[in-house]
């Protein structure tokens, strides 16, 4: 499992892929510095059901025999289930480890080092809105770049914009992208778009390559979310090649951490962008199951020029595009755009950490 | 543990209170027909922490030492587990039985039934929403009764309304109210309002005794939530006796079931509603990270009468009016409570359901 920066600038380049993009980990963590290892195998007496054991530094053992656990290291003290039927793919690459299993409920499940990527049950919760909230909130888009992504389901996303001339990807992790198309069609299809150029690279080395100007919208599906754990992609100078590569007024999207994360401080984070990008930064959000706390956050952010109101979409999806998708979003519609965008008074900091019970 | 029907009107009269107001359940449930038995015990080895301990009918035993598993029978196929640091109740009264813990993360857990009623970190949540949603949708109201909620939370949220007058809770279980006021005291707090007039005693006959047109509002915080799971509340003898409490245009606030659960269509529900309701009929939803899928659903329904825009709010909340609270509202806002009638495409409708990937 890679985890050493190799950028001088502070950026794991190699880290890449949304490997930790959801922050969690296959490991049960009891405290903060006790991690449990886990053992994975095939119980072969069980019907091909996957057993994953877990024990943990103080001698305590656990065994969840059936059932995969899910922990997000943001997260300690609860962990989430899934019930196993069958491992369909695990392999390693010389970037990362990646699991497909099938889950009795969830349709098919990717664990990429430990973490979970997406179901096929909720995916497109997620894929759909960090992809429409840029691109409906700016006229016309052209040229789109997505870093990281490599299943596939943003591409799916992008490809129903059909003012879109240009979707290039920078994905680290061929393994990633050959896995996917094998075992989720549906959101590999994204690939099936002419429109789009494949590029196998690392992320970060790509952005710096970009021309000043080039890209109307760069979507960051990789490294991790926006937060107080993310330093790649919160990093000054990951952020500054973004903003060069945009045209003015141009537009990033990015996952970011969940609103209940109690370090997360959603002032602070756009504080932070707010350096580099001098039109909007604002936080949105949206209901996602598998993920920790049943959420996820996301940045938008907008760089000097044409002024661009995140919260109003005008570039509304028309509904009968599909592009290479197999039918309209089955999540995202200019009412939720613009719901996702309101938060709970404590994640407006109207309260001080200290008074809030998270 | 009470699970029979005594209402000759198919209302599960003494089942009560918020005992499966989450579908939720102890039982590991492995498949449809097999439920895990459960057995709670003490681990006085451990540092005084508790060992839930599982095994299933089909012979495969798990083990979760130190963890709570929380499984919703609406969502076979997965569970979530909070770590344990100490049982501080566990009793039966007459109608159900109850456990409260101290999480290591989620503070003090409330479980009813086996269900996991609430946790300190997020009940503002819930209580906040089920409450405000109805009673900043109508101007002035001056008379409120809540059915169930014996912990207190609806108690303290309605006492941020300065123009209620009366507050009439009818809770069938004095233990609940005993147990709140000793171990969650930020949430019963809302006894202490001198305007709650709280009468212990069966919600569904007390609801046949209300004369005609008394209440503003009526928030049912007992029962299973509205869905296809509850027949209780969904029974059209109690929705009718409902309407019949409620002066014209006055409303009811329900729980509901997630959008995400596959067999909950919100249209249905809707129209189920409104057969009784003749105003309108909305459902709306929030996030809730100790709930099943993260969120939890309300229904808003209003009586024939001055006509109720539940998505307008025209009674905001004054946020220096706290009541008995502690301090303003952590959750609700007015710009949250239009957002949280904004549905994804797929809980709309739009697909039918044998094409959704849920």
């Amino acid at each position: 499992m890679e985890k050493e920066n190799n950028g001088s600038n502070g950026v794991a380049a190699t880290r890449t892929v949304a490997a930790d993009k959801y922050c969690a980990t296959m490991r049960l963590q009891k405290h903060e510095h006790v991690e449990d290892e886990v053992v994975v195998s095939h119980n072969n007496n069980n019907n091909e059901r996957t057993t994953f054991l877990s024990s943990n530094g103080n001698g305590v053992s656990t065994a969840f025999p059936g059932w995969y656990v899910d922990v997000a290291k943001a997260y300690p003290g609860q962990a989430q289930l899934y019930e196993t039927e069958k491992i369909l793919f695990h392999g390693k690459s010389k970037y990362q480890e990646l699991f497909v299993f099938q889950s009795s409920t969830y349709g098919k499940i990717a664990i990429l080092n430990g973490s979970l990527q997406l179901t096929e049950r909720d995916e497109f919760a997620y894929q759909e809105m960090l992809t429409h909230l840029p691109l409906c909130s700016i006229p016309n888009p052209k040229k789109v770049l997505l870093i990281g992504g490599g299943d596939g389901g943003i591409l799916r996303e992008i490809s129903r914009h059909s003012s879109v001339e240009q979707i290039d990807i920078c994905e680290i992790d061929e393994m990633v992208v050959n896995v996917y198309k094998k075992y989720f069609p549906d959101i590999a299809v994204g690939y099936k778009d002419p429109r789009v150029n494949l590029q196998i690279g690392d992320g970060v080395a790509f952005m710096k390559s970009v021309p000043k100007g080039t890209y109307d919208a760069i979507i960051v599906d990789a490294f991790q979310s926006m937060g107080p754990q993310a330093e790649e992609l919160s990093d000054i100078c990951f952020l500054e090649s973004v903003v060069r590569a945009l045209r003015p007024g141009g537009v990033l999207s990015s996952p970011a951490e969940s609103l209940w994360f109690k370090n997360f401080v959603i002032a602070d984070t756009i504080a932070h962008c707010s350096k580099i990008f001098k039109g909007s930064v604002n936080y949105a959000w949206t209901t996602v199951p598998a993920y920790a706390s049943g959420l996820i956050g996301f940045m938008l952010c907008s760089s000097e020029g044409p002024p661009v109101d995140f919260k109003h979409p005008i570039n509304p999806l028309n509904p009968e595009s599909y592009g290479v998708a197999k039918g309209p979003p089955k999540f995202y519609n200019s009412e939720i755009h613009t719901a996702a965008f309101c938060l709970p008074s404590f994640a407006k900091g109207l309260f001080a950490p200290n008074n809030q019970p998270l």
